[in-house]
């Protein structure tokens, strides 16, 4: 396809030099915890551009995860598209019932944050009781008192010993479109595919994230940024060919990936060295801060899979 | 190519309706100011994912853009590809020297962060002194005193009046890869595809951004994370076919791109209209505060082109 070209030599000795060059900031991957993915929450969403694997989160969106279990059942995407995509933003995906105002299914009702779970007062209630995992990211980062990652989650906090605690939009969340009223999800979705909008954060109801193939979303075809990106063209757009839930394969056929367990002493290592960068590339010392939405969380894949 | 279905009447609608869907934040574009691009500072790298348009920015990386220039010049590029590409991180192209140790060519300078120009103090000196063109995005944003932007680009300020100004790691800008010395870049660089690595800020060379066609850039192959984005086999890579400077082709044949002025009264009321979010879809108002890396700047193509 490409002539052989004068580089390649160089090229053969990058492969050697690899982990020496420009600091991606330490995976530390020998210590990290590896967790496989719950079929019953897990989605393939299938593309002309690939497959696209979603976790699902039924802890801090059970009605919406319920509601786009039963939609992918009933095969209600398939035939719908990526109808608004913009680069740097989101790619939202659907029949476009819910921004023209004729929702098709029954409208959801918001689940954009929960209560930070305390601990009972009361003994015989607080039998069985375990603390919300939550591993700190970061204090006061512009748009909450606090960060962190729950089970995965890019997720955010705040200061109110009894408050609230919601996902964050960070790259490779999914989460559910609506109109004004903040019960009118439906069945639209997005995937934010661009510098996290974190002002929308508590606005809508995260219920999924990427997990894997998140170059592929970076593949959807884009609308016109100046035209809010809508897609005119039915041919201009990346369609949906299929979504299925993990559990409805035989397990032989499922996907077998593996994602960093967030909880796990060696992801908050991994966290520690981005926070502190004690490599001598940096000749500036960055800030002791981490940005919750630009930690990479290591997933892998365990043996290569052909969607059928 | 995709049959017809069901949900395209309601696709239609959408198109009727799209102004009024989930917020992107008031492009305000009518009262944008829009510039042409300087044509000898504009470079069309061309992929064959497609046309990637970079403003090259010689006010704060001279050396670097020149010689870049010259590499173009040379036709450097032709035969080399983006060799290491890690998703929502950076996508590393040229021929590899620069991070196997065996540069190719004399090493640049660093050019991190440049003076923020005060006024001279000495009348004759100060005869044509301009100060530098600043639109103020946010205080004390976790990573820097303040953000802002320089003629189209991110940037950044200490607190120190007579401190230190310099060009910011959001998606899209163009930087030059380098080994540990800060004087060791060459020919490797590097463009931003995810969220913003802002912990590199002053321990690269900025020297451009991707004003047109990062659609383009985000449809670059990639390599695998855990192997630092190494891509080892030759067909897996996206090659480069051709860079040109735009001033090296006839004027009529150059791309008529115009981009926001981020100085003009427009560009202030639509980071405003970001800022204090007033649109009744936020039932939670969102912090005052903007991230100057998700902030879009506008561009537009003013007649379609296909290179040749």
């Amino acid at each position: 396809m490409m002539p052989d070209s004068p580089n390649r030599t160089g090229l053969r000795r990058i492969l050697l030099a690899a982990l020496m060059a420009f600091p991606l900031g330490c995976l530390a991957q020998d210590d990290l915890v590896w967790n496989a993915l719950d079929p019953e929450n897990t989605v393939y969403l299938e593309l002309q551009e690939g497959t696209v694997v979603i976790q699902l989160n039924p802890v801090f969106a059970p009605k919406t995860v319920e509601h786009f279990k039963q939609l992918i059942k009933d095969q209600f995407y398939l035939g719908t598209s990526f109808y608004r995509v913009i680069d740097g933003f989101v790619a939202q995906a659907g029949d476009g019932s819910d921004i023209d105002g004729t929702v098709a299914d029954k409208p959801l009702e918001a689940e954009f944050e929960i209560d930070w779970p305390l601990e009972p007062e009361d003994q015989e209630e607080a039998e069985g009781w375990k603390p919300m995992s939550w591993t700190l990211v970061q204090k006061d980062d512009m748009f909450a008192p606090f960060t962190g990652f729950i089970d995965g989650f890019p997720a955010a906090r705040d200061d109110d010993k009894a408050g609230k605690v919601w996902l964050t939009h960070c790259p490779g969340i999914v989460a559910m479109a609506r109109n004004d009223d903040p019960d009118s999800g439906s069945t639209d979705f997005y995937i934010v595919i661009g510098q996290a909008p974190r002002y929308l954060d508590r606005n809508l109801t995260v219920f999924g994230r990427v997990v894997w193939g998140m170059d592929v979303v970076q593949r959807i075809k884009r609308g016109p940024a100046l035209k809010n990106g809508i897609i005119e063209d039915d041919l201009e757009r990346s369609w949906i060919k299929q979504v299925r839930l993990a559990s409805s394969l035989e397990a032989a056929r499922r996907l077998d990936i593996y994602v960093a367990d967030t909880n796990s002493e060696g992801f908050v290592k991994m966290l520690d060295g981005r926070r502190d960068r004690k490599q001598k590339f940096f000749h500036h010392k960055p800030p002791r801060v981490l940005d919750v939405c630009q930690v990479p969380i290591p997933a892998r894949l365990e043996k290569p899979w052909v969607p059928r």
